[in-house]
């Protein structure tokens, strides 16, 4: 007797074995109703942990590498135990197989530092995969989002002047992310781009930035405290596969307010164009949107 | 048959009524370890929650009115639904009662938005408490703790300009505290104070602090971004019965190294007198500490 593979009506989650913060069974795709962490873990009283959101298109995991490869950086930053990405990429795998199909999935992978127990030792680490039906995304990659700027308190050199504040890496800590995207909602905008309190453009909460002048795409550095976009990675190659220019630089908001275009890159959604800056319209190419969004993503036309 | 009332050997959770994020039936006290949060549960995903920790000394719950406020208050920032104090206050007192007797406890108060479901809606809150032994803090209270002064890497205006951030809500975003005290580790000290990027005496990542200039004690300002302190607040209630003075105020570096004593305040230790701050020695009070100890919190002297 096997354990069933598929699971119905529900999405789908995987534990890794070891560490024992799991309330399920290691390696066996359970419901997500039915998947739970204990209380104590580290995941749950602090945010204590890192995570990768990687969007399956077509029953492809887009960017595999370039996830686990920030993870495995995040987990660097926050001084985990290293991720055993190959256990991860199995795991995805299988949780994969398990959901329902459908034409676009989002797949997280949750790495926490692990249960603090009575005696006030940690056992862990903790590791799951989610796999999950995304939002549909139709309408912001046609006709774009609207964003506002708001200011992230920290000067551009952050990182390097105090990275015990962990910029750069993706945590479990992201209260802070979701209330930036309530205030964009009260400024009736759909999303935010960070600014430096030195006035350098930085990424949204959930997305890297990239602008258009001419021949030329930009995103900011990742130097500047910012995650490494793997979809803007993509996006990148992509435009230089076609003999156009892409590289990292520091940008202002002059950068957006100019551009001929510019984007919001995002492992679920993919490339939003940025239709309006605080409420002033950007121009929108909705025709290059879609070119690279079925040449870099293999989305349909 | 009633539940037994009573957990063996492990720290002990009461999940609230309402809301679907527990995996354990809501106000029957379970042993920690059977204790789990459904893994879309957003305090596990995204830190998307407030928490408390309410010292307990001798059984009494201490400063339990104010830490039921500032949960309330902690909640208001987030934008999250208002916590049933009610509910929280009568879970505690039933989870204390089924943990084994110890002279100190901790009560923890979680609140969290509650579970994303498949389809992006959100089932929630999710609120339970948590009892636990605490660590050992004779040595810390008595010999006092090595602090380093670290870069928060925010103005001290930044509650003010910029509420998304967060900024004085005690959130389940926390990884940045405990990498700030994994950086105190490496410089050979035990704790950390934080100061803002225009040279304002913050708070710790887990404690407010006072400093003691003769007959005047004096605390950061709350306006500042940081956490109304509970302990700090017992502690400025007993030096005002002694007709001492205790104030709020803006404070700087200076007023640490220049202190005749200084302590970090928080619910599990109390009180730790600082006894370095950047290595250089500052002056340690054992017996006005000890005195404001059994006088606040009814430790035994």
């Amino acid at each position: 007797m096997t354990e069933p593979t598929t699971v119905q009506n529900d999405d789908v989650v995987v534990f890794l074995a070891g560490g024992n913060g799991r309330a399920s069974a290691p390696l066996v795709p359970v419901p997500q109703s039915d998947a739970a962490v204990n209380v104590a873990d580290l995941a749950v009283t602090r945010g204590d942990g890192v995570f990768e959101s990687i969007g399956v298109v077509g029953g492809r995991l887009i960017e595999l590498p370039r996830h686990l490869a920030r993870l495995a950086h995040s987990a660097e930053l926050l001084e985990l135990p290293p991720p055993d990405l190959a256990a991860f990429e199995a795991a995805a795998h299988t949780a994969l197989a398990a959901h329902a199909p459908a034409p676009e999935l989002l797949v997280k992978l949750f790495h926490s530092r692990g249960v603090e127990t009575p005696a006030h030792t940690i056992d862990g680490p903790t590791g799951w995969v989610q796999v999950l039906e995304g939002a549909d995304h139709t309408a912001a990659r046609r006709d774009g989002v609207r964003v506002v700027l708001l200011d992230r308190g920290y000067r551009s050199d952050i990182a390097q002047t105090a990275p015990w504040l962990l910029q750069g890496a993706k945590t479990l800590s992201y209260a802070l992310n979701k209330a930036a995207l309530r205030e964009a909602a009260r400024r009736d905008a759909d999303d935010v781009v960070f600014v430096s309190t030195d006035g350098v453009l930085l990424e949204g909460p959930t997305a890297n930035v990239v602008v258009r002048h001419g021949d030329v795409f930009r995103t900011p550095r990742t130097d500047l405290g910012i995650l490494a976009g793997t979809t803007q990675a993509a996006f990148f190659d992509t435009v230089r596969a076609q003999g156009l220019t892409a590289e990292e630089a520091v940008l202002t908001p002059d950068d957006l307010t100019t551009a001929d275009a510019a984007w919001l890159c995002s492992s679920g959604r993919l490339l939003a164009p940025i239709r309006s800056l605080d409420g002033a319209p950007l121009p929108v190419d909705a025709h290059f949107t879609a070119h690279v969004l079925t040449q870099a993503f293999g989305l349909p036309t």
